[in-house]
């Protein structure tokens, strides 16, 4: 990943950072955890998309093994989450803006990556959502909430839009910085609009009317 | 897989529709997820274990990956299982028919490339076996449920069933064909009558009184 | 791991054998398994941290897939467990003992070999604890626990410990069987001072008050 352009680069670190300190928030939310834990779930939380795709290609050790900064961001942002949980919640919208600044870019840069490895269309666009949301998945099962991937809000289907202008883009040729910034503000703009509007991606038929139970189900 | 005999590469392209769809439906049960959540979950019951597989004995990037059928199947199992949940559930004994199915090609041919990736006799009828099971081992953490391999019905015993007669043959060098299609059956077999029979693999001593409360924890 | 001096080879299969057991005793006391999943969690606790690191660093297939020994102890553990489960539960002073010295010995052997591999110092730390602490966090994963080493007694921090003065030592050229030993011992001391005071990792601010309920929250 140090090969990418510096602005691609600080995007995705910006994005480590939010993933980490988003990622710890929830996990002090779901369950009551020690520093470790927090900590631990911030960081699975921001590397554990990109080091699944990096054991799917064979891009082994994961690129971020391989670059301090991505483990000191990760390991910062639960850090802080871990210290002042109760005042970040007041900060609720810019974490959410960084979080999805983070989805974009890491969607984008997955599936590229993911191409370069000699993937195909369909597994590098999976690959790349993959990335994007699969550290949340992982943090998600360990303090044993459905992730939320799965059921709410528009969250995976951003990335896999992203990833897929990306694939495209890389297919037809034109891809590049703009197109790779291109793609991720697709993939922004999508999530945002479905966390300002509360848009859900569609339930199977005839569930659609028994609302809160299902969700609700899964504090305790 | 692609230079597997046509006959066994049908009956794993007929095992992956089938785990994409039964997958789907056990997570549209379990609880309330969106399209993209249900497609999920239905690709990787489908494609998980071979992943894993493929993971641990170096096959990089998964077969699955590499050939198109794989993901259409996996993913079109899910969506019909999507849109007709209702509809499907009236067809229970076809689709267990198939998941059976599934069960045994993945069984068998898991064990039989583990085998040719140079693995010993016990990783490779593990791995045999992890191939029929781990995808819907994935599934069940994934929504919440203790994997219902782990307790209930005989599901990986003749998984490991079929992998150890695929050892078996391999290393009597008499593995061909015949020999396969031999295995599955017999794992086949297995399951279909532990499903016809409602038998279970022993319980741990003293506990095989309190009968349902246990099974009936993993719902809320 | 064939190549480690014997002392140590003895204690990390010393080590595989009583993650077995423990592991094995945890799962049956968490929910209702049948001897496959009983076995089957034994063999995760047992050989999943070192298949997760092996994985990471590219050592494929896994170490403890090349020995049959890793596979007899781990599965021979489980088997106790599931044979004798009633009984063993008197044992639970000498089990957590065993179980102390596994994770002190995966943790040196862990970051030991994750440095041969040429992973940088912070990866190599934080694989160390992840040989000792991963095979636990799937096992809890699996049957519906809140991974105990993110919430509850210093397990996760001696094992960060003993793998970081086993990297310091290697960083300064002195790294040998009497300072591996010298790492072990560290960590399971601390271990030990854990268990027998009841030592836990801080929690968040302002969460200190609510002591009970949290920790009974993951029974149902």
């Amino acid at each position: 990943m140090t090969s990418e352009p510096p602005l691609l680069l600080a995007l995705d670190l910006t994005g480590t950072f939010a993933f980490g300190l988003n990622g710890a928030l929830t996990a002090v939310r779901a369950a009551r955890l020690d520093v470790v834990g927090v900590v631990a779930l911030g960081m699975i939380t921001a590397l554990g998309g990109g080091v699944i795709r990096d054991v799917l290609i064979g891009s082994i050790p994961p690129a971020t093994f391989r670059d301090w900064r991505y483990f000191a961001l990760a390991a910062g942002g639960g850090l802080i989450a871990f210290a002042l949980s109760k005042r970040l919640q007041r900060l609720e919208t810019p974490i959410t803006v960084l979080d999805a600044i983070g989805l974009s870019v890491f969607a984008v840069i997955g599936a590229s990556k993911a191409l370069a490895f000699g993937l195909g269309i369909g597994p590098a666009v999976l690959l790349g959502a993959v990335t994007g949301v699969g550290g949340g998945t992982i943090r998600d099962t360990l303090v044993r909430r459905i992730p939320s991937v799965l059921h709410s809000d528009l969250y995976a289907i951003p990335a896999l839009v992203g990833a897929a202008i990306t694939v495209a883009t890389a297919r037809l040729g034109v891809y590049s910085l703009p197109a790779a910034l291109g793609a991720a503000t697709v993939c922004f703009l999508i999530r945002m609009l479905g966390v300002r509007y509360g848009l859900d991606a569609p339930k199977p038929p005839g569930t659609s009317g028994q609302d809160s139970p299902g969700d609700g189900a899964q504090e305790e």
